[in-house]
């Protein structure tokens, strides 16, 4: 089959690679589309060196083969983390942060192909009105629905985010939704247009103005404007990964009693169904031949994604 | 009276200070001992330029005059934040972060003297049967109860603390009274031996085992130790304040989803209460007459403070 693998070094475009076997408990998935993400590219700049297989972890795809026979035929989606259900994380309502758990395009092969496997329990069916170039954002929006999860959003209440890509898009999204007083805080004013439905927007913001402070710049400078904007007692939001270390005066987390909460992945269920009510604003997915997988890592378009057909 | 004195650069012992002038809503106490807190050091190395002052901000005293006539005579602790009832964080219930505030020993005189003045709000009464000398830690008891207003700790909890000084004490004593299984990981072992009546002492801990870790080394590398002992999705307290930068890969709080929770000034009450009920381990304090504050400072005692006769 067709597919795009990683050999621990690059990437490269193949047509001879086998095609999946599911075992007992997983599910074979045709992939219809697949987007790329950050992470991946991260991957080929060296992220994952012990890495070998074919990448992507964002899709929808229709199940061909599962034990579960009322999932054959039907469009999905699939959390990213296989867990273990044994470890202390497993057993303790943290399996997605499961001490053996494998994720595709991470550490098992992935969807950037016309096939994959995945653990039946991961996938979640979605709803026939729900176009697939709007279901394949359910794993980034899940992301930011997390932070509803760890912080408690109230109405009206000032939140700021930091950054204005792809993942400050989609918290800008559930900030809203929750009825946040949204307030983007980004660089670039060509992309702050497209949060002015959902938010304000601004290149500067004077300090101590928000409740809550999301870092979604990816630059570890980040933290040192979330520190400067977040209240006394207030929350910032780490979502921002990075792989350098930053400088940074800590002392004003104790002395304003600041709370830093780090938050990585999140529930599929409501991302799927803010996304099927159509009350969450994002621009269409850039669409590529998997051929043209360099054009797609380079695209500067808010989604890039690989389409099969 | 007699008096130590903050000039802006140095302090010095004087005996021909004022006598402080009581306004409404204000007390004035007569001061029975006094401690010294780290804080009071850090002035004299520069941390506060702005301030002249008398010092100090620990004490137990005597109300002698009050608007409040019930407190004449009364033996009282003081809660160090005077505040104004008016701005954004006192009127949400933030008033210890008051932006209009002074605190005795830090921006208003303070307690190194025979007498001082707070506001009678301020005040809590403490029981008879409570001495002067084990009232006189409510304060940085307080500050280590603060931790159980902010984190839920739950019986048998794995928590760590890293540092053996002072606060670690405070917060050991606090999180055994929370019935969690407490670990103290410090560097010197003389001075874990004053925590082996209520929690398990260590010098090296493998990583990733405790639910909550409680930063209070002083020391800006004690983070990068916290966040490698702290379990995915558990908690970091962070009690030290520093002047330095430390440089920090965040990466693993949002990877492991930790929260970090800044901690400062905490509730009297419960620090009265377990004070008085006897349940907290505390060596005695070290006392020294005011003429010898410089000896005082030096000090290595785990605390050392002032008696006034």
């Amino acid at each position: 089959m067709k597919g795009l693998y990683f050999d621990g070094a690059k990437a490269s475009y193949r047509e001879d690679l086998p095609m999946p076997v599911r075992d007992s408990g997983r599910s074979l998935i045709k992939i219809l589309m697949a987007n790329v993400c950050s992470t991946d590219k991260e991957i080929l700049k060296g992220y994952r060196p012990d890495f070998k297989g074919i990448m992507g972890h964002e899709f929808v795809g229709i199940v061909e083969e599962s034990d579960d026979l009322s999932l054959i035929g039907k469009r999905v989606v699939g959390e990213i983390n296989e867990v273990c259900h044994e470890c202390l994380y497993c057993r303790t309502g943290r399996s997605h942060h499961c001490l053996n758990r494998t994720t595709p395009g991470l550490s098992k092969d992935g969807c950037f192909a016309e096939y994959m496997v995945l653990k039946t329990e991961n996938l979640h069916v979605i709803p026939d009105e729900l176009p697939t170039e709007v279901a394949v954002f359910t794993e980034p929006l899940a992301a930011a629905f997390e932070i509803l999860e760890q912080v408690e959003v109230k109405e009206g209440m000032p939140v700021g985010i930091l950054g204005d890509g792809r993942l400050a898009l989609c918290i800008a999204n559930v900030m809203a939704m929750a009825k946040a007083k949204v307030t983007v805080i980004g660089k670039h004013p060509e992309k702050l247009e497209l949060f002015k439905k959902i938010a304000s927007v601004t290149i500067e913001s004077e300090p101590e103005q928000y409740e809550i402070v999301v870092e979604a710049t990816g630059s570890p400078s980040g933290i040192d404007k979330a520190i400067s904007l977040v209240r006394k007692m207030g929350t910032i939001v780490l979502k921002s990964t990075y792989a350098d270390n930053a400088s940074i005066n800590l002392s004003m987390i104790p002395v304003n009693e600041i709370t830093v909460v780090g938050s990585r992945c999140g529930p599929f269920e409501p991302a799927i169904k803010a996304l099927s009510d159509g009350s969450i604003v994002l621009p269409p997915v850039e669409k590529y031949d998997l051929k043209d997988y360099e054009k797609a890592f380079e695209s500067k378009a808010f989604k890039a994604g690989f389409e099969f057909k």
